[in-house]
């Protein structure tokens, strides 16, 4: 215990009474619901880019947060420490996962071969650390956008050497994502769009990226690599558009480039308001799909019109998440990774411990209304009556592709005008509202 | 000549000098463009809702514009008066098609049966308006969205009997379409969506609305109606969340659903911007794919977050929309549909004329300059040179899916850090502008 | 009770744990909280336009809820029937006020003088049912938006014979509302705005506003209505641009044209995000200049851009609502007014009992919550402790109007770098969630 | 001649016709229009800030544009250096003025007396060069954002320390904008705002904000500093919410607390789109109030929420501020500063010509245009026409204060229903057209 002197144990759960801001007030790692632990349920993982290294910098603005561990002239020494720092916290705050890019725990080096040699030395230390605690790695991925060479895209640059260089990321962090465990891997590609359609050739680029997920799946079937693969969509930022748009977008891209069975979908709350959807759109766009494989928790300003990767704290937003992870099952392979980020005016460390406690507690309150709401079948049954004529003949010959234009039409007429029946919105809003604030979760 | 009696003859030709605000300027119907006229290159379409029907309606205020042709108390007399008025005034401005939903040009009727009858006797009139004038159906289409009961969706409503019904008024507006020679037929789905997703079961409703596209693909079959079947993107309005969002999503349904050989997109401007992306983007996105069928010329406000609707007078995007058009051949049996109307305060008869004129002109202008930046190549050389590696033989491996990770590591390595060669985004915008403004079109 | 035969009894407290729809959860009239009753701070209003009058058109279809008083052929029938409906309404529901548009309570005729003695007719009818039940007008307004003369604004109409017609209409409904013991009037000019800038002279229509305003408070005097004017900030939707922009641009114009001293601001939840704010910041900049009037308490869905006038259901948005309504002593003469239309689909009476239940228990709520969140001091500690230092010599100097550059510089070099001080804002959010969350509000 | 050997000579103004990337279409510096040259109508300046230190960096990634200038351990030899390139652009590029941040042109120390040495330094190094060039400095300011002590705001910050060493610098940068005769200081305040409403008493800080603009002027009283001083609005980014808005928000603080007299406003483009605004309404708002002082000529893109800083290169929006400067008799001490820089991947010197050259094109030809409309009168013949009527008897009474709402009852009942006059947007919208595209402007 050295860089977080301030937090004396690890964060306990005190129950929703409790006025310690360092102390749990849902998540109780070890309370059963519904057959499994809320550990095993939330999957929490801290998101290493920002939580060890993010400083605060801003498009109007460079590093304002100063941390202990990041110091030093070495940037593999400091690379080192952040690592210890990173499992101190993960330990403290006692999270089961987290997750990385390959530059977030390794530098880049002068040459390709160093810069692998940079991400091997850390990664030993890495599992040294993984095995001490009992920290697994949910997933990791390349940074693919941060250098200047990925500023026209990385596997959709119009450079075939950026590519190649991107692919040799790709590899050396798949190689550190089997070697440490980890059940996922993601591709998230920021630059993979455009900036102006007139200098971009669209329909090229697509297939570039294609041919680099093929290759990275057939890779990580050469070494071994089971995790599952996820695409995390984003419409725009840094790019004016990126490909993975949103989760319709990448669900019609795996199906036109045979990549289906391999992949799934790493949902972002803020990169869906981005794109225009709620957070539970997305969700339910992939789950429906049966490709609901992560989620990264975090939150969008609604008024601003960037990613402002603010931590959870919307309850409604979040028990819509996890009402519809209870309704596939769960998570299985992937988790709730923070993608969030402190404000740049949060110069402390213990402003980490506030944001994700925050977080947490958001979340796993969410599983017990979520689980509340499912146990009760207010919704389910709500939503089955109002389909219910589907399950009736004609409604049955329509699902069945039986039915014709003309049979229709004869039907429609005998029927006469449909009633009109209410949608009970309002009802629904006050059923929701009545679980997320009156429902004793007991 | 009855309705329109302060436009004494159609609209002429006059060239770029003339200041009367009822001839072209642009638009020359027979001048020829690369082998076309600019009347076969663009297909111009007039949207009978909003021409002929519009009244200026707002959520703030009922009808406001006053036409002479909406009068009277019996609504089939009325409808065939606008016909007529319809017909006067394509023929006045010189357009080659029309398009129109079902209620657009009969009433309802009080039953399926009666509804079926007032659209066979409209239909009759208006086939012998096109004999007499030479002006064609661009398509038809059912309104499925003004109805109270399809206020929870068409196709995609919860009940049954909405659909069966929705189903009646597609196959008849199906034979109205064909028995008119329409060249195609469009669906657009704007309460096929959802207003909560908590009432909803999205799975079940996107599934329905395939069985009812395949139905009314079987119909036109059945019929020997051979037009384009086309869907018309739109992220939301009237509706939260509408299943069309964009054209990425229609296309991934297209092939989720085995609709793919069948459709085509109908691609709008200001649903393009309204689903977060520039018209362009859908538009390329559409012509990638193969998928570009037909287009729906208009403008929405940047800064207002609604369907404004309005006439196209943006040259940038005009040319933006003919280059991808020109690159693909054209638009064969789609056209440029106006769905745009004049604004609240626009009340006059004439003020439809500036209107389509205005239109017109932009896309006639913007046909000249898209032409002669495909005839010069500039861009297209600019482009084709960015992307020159990937014709050398690593670029081709790759895109032929035969590198591999370790392999393109082994390159990257020996190639060393790639030069950062500038995108020239601010050249090429002056080469644009030097297209829009500097440009000789003679 | 005829029109709402569904709901048996006046809707009843019955406490959190209930699952009667049909019963408040929160709101208990009588409850005292600091002094006060939930209905003293409350005030809450129904809108007699969507609640009585609105049937659920949008932009993509007319009318689709049917309501058994807006029957018949006869207009003035017809708002008997529904004036008697709406206090049948607002006494059943339990609330002290509503408000009105002349025209919402009575139809405009074929002169003024006929307006005029209908708006007399139902007023008188009006003010009978207010002695029979108690419930009182919180404010009332002119519809100065839907008729077609008022396409181009009122007020600020380009023809002073529309702004003498909406002359006509403020006079009439200032005697309709001094009549009938309203505490307050309302401006919203939706169309005082304009839909091009280049037909419009911006500058001439602001003073034609400011005139317009000028006369009807000189008329007020005259006739003796005491009550407080306020205008409605919004910042378009249905024109490009309204004069009322937001708070802030309201109060520019209030000094700009010499009307500080008699208006205040009614602000509405759903303007405030379409302009770009959070509904707590426009409440808070109308509290600080010490202008906060009255509330339309509404919600506009964050995704959407125009005015959904939603329920309210937001929690955390009505506790920082409340949190400034007490902070200023109250509300005085304003009142927390449901702007507010259920959805187009909830067909039913019993949509709008659901709506306002949801509406006032979320207030309700919000009002134990802030009143908890005050009487406990931890965010006003918080922030007073932040600007400690302008309490010191230095920050009185300055706040002082005192200090000067010079002295400054001088200064600050002697203090050296300051400190980096957290804004906690984490930590804060977490507090919020536990005042929302996990607080018992007994 | 040493950084951008790649340009050999100044640009020249070639016109129209040619199709040199490295000349000027339309800009003809010495060109007559209305009896001004266009050299001093336009009164161009370069932005140090982003042409000479920008290099690329957005939220994604750092530095990705290495300039020559911009190398060496010493940053005071690096100012230097990076000072003699902006005398050379500035040179080549032919225009008249630049713009700076004390931060620009000389590096912060490690003390305020460090600062101010080295800020002195390059000021006798800037006032050289602008001596030898003839080149001159429109504006200065203080950048009050960047460093990690401003982060919770400068003038705003709840520490009166950071408040003081804003004090310092803007004393400092004062010093320099005189000693180098410039004709503004502008106040941009990105950080005079705030993250989160709970941690922030915004009533303090508002007047902290014109405690410290008093404080300002009365230091350049002091020092014989005659320029105009300019606030330039914002709404947010990097703040939540910003106090200086927008114009109209700008405008009222200025009342509120005195400041009216010495200053105007500093108009920027992605500004106002940020605020939901166009640019020309902006414009338009400022000089109705007598405040328009200066412009930064820049474009947002109209889909993404962030301040792009693209260069101008949109004809409608530049003539609509053309027309609004001309109809105010010019910029006369502003100027139209270029406030934007390259994309990230425009990675070459010669990207930064290109991109000054569209922009000043772009409004050499919107000032031509604008001049041929006024010269013309047939915008302004319009909107005279539309307000006839308040030129007559009834509405010079009412704009005179006279009229009483029983009066004008009275008057609109005689007068009985207004007609319905066109706008005539879509006209209007063709005229535009007509001056963009089809204009010779010989």
């Amino acid at each position: 215990m050295r860089y977080f002197a301030d937090v004396k144990k690890p964060i306990q759960f005190e129950g929703p009474d409790t006025r310690n801001p360092l102390a749990f007030r849902f998540y109780d790692a070890s309370r059963k619901v519904g057959g499994k632990t809320m550990r095993q349920h939330l999957r929490f993982a801290v998101a290493y880019w920002h939580t060890l290294r993010g400083t605060g910098g801003d498009p109007f603005g460079g590093p304002a947060i100063e941390r202990p561990w990041l110091t030093g002239s070495d940037p593999v020494d400091t690379a080192e420490r952040t690592l210890d720092a990173a499992f101190e916290f993960f330990t403290l705050l006692g999270v089961p996962f987290y997750c990385f890019h390959d530059r977030d725990i390794a530098p880049e080096g002068a040459t390709i071969a160093e810069s692998r040699q940079n991400l091997e030395r850390l990664v030993k230390r890495a599992a040294r650390r993984q095995r001490e605690t009992g920290v697994k790695l949910l997933w990791g991925t390349a940074n693919l956008f941060s250098h200047p060479r990925y500023t026209h895209g990385a596997a959709t640059n119009p450079d075939p050497r950026v590519f190649a260089h991107a692919a040799a990321q790709v590899r050396a962090a798949l190689d550190a994502t089997r070697v440490l465990g980890g059940t996922g891997y993601v591709f998230w590609g920021g630059r993979e769009g455009y900036s102006s359609l007139w200098n971009t050739d669209m329909a090229r680029e697509r297939e570039q990226l294609a041919r680099f997920l093929h290759m990275a799946t057939a890779y990580a079937d050469e070494i071994g690599f089971r995790g599952q693969f996820l695409i995390e969509p984003k419409p725009k930022e840094p790019s004016v558009h990126q490909y993975d748009y949103d989760a319709a977008t990448v669900l019609g891209f795996l199906r036109e480039f045979d990549l289906w069975d391999r992949f799934a979908l790493n949902i972002e709350a803020n990169h869906a308001t981005l794109a225009g959807h709620t957070f539970e759109h997305e969700v339910a766009t992939a789950a429906i799909a049966g490709k609901l494989g992560s989620l990264d928790i975090n939150r969008g300003h609604p008024l601003l019109g960037w990613d402002t990767d603010q931590f959870p704290t919307d309850a409604a937003s979040a028990v819509a998440a996890m009402f519809w992870i209870l309704a596939q099952g769960g998570l299985r392979r992937g988790g709730l990774n923070f993608d969030a980020h402190v404000r740049r005016g949060s110069f402390d460390t213990i402003d980490l411990f506030h944001a994700h406690i925050g977080g947490m507690d958001t979340f796993a309150r969410a599983l017990l209304v979520a689980d509340r709401m499912r146990r009760d079948g207010v919704l389910k049954r709500f939503v089955t009556q109002r389909y219910a004529g589907f399950r009736k003949p004609m409604g049955r010959r329509i699902l069945g592709g039986k039915a014709t234009l003309p049979e229709l039409e004869d039907w429609a007429a005998k029927q006469g005008e449909p009633p009109r029946v209410s949608g009970r919105e309002e009802y629904l809003e006050n059923v929701l509202n009545d679980y997320l604030y009156a429902t004793r979760l007991d």
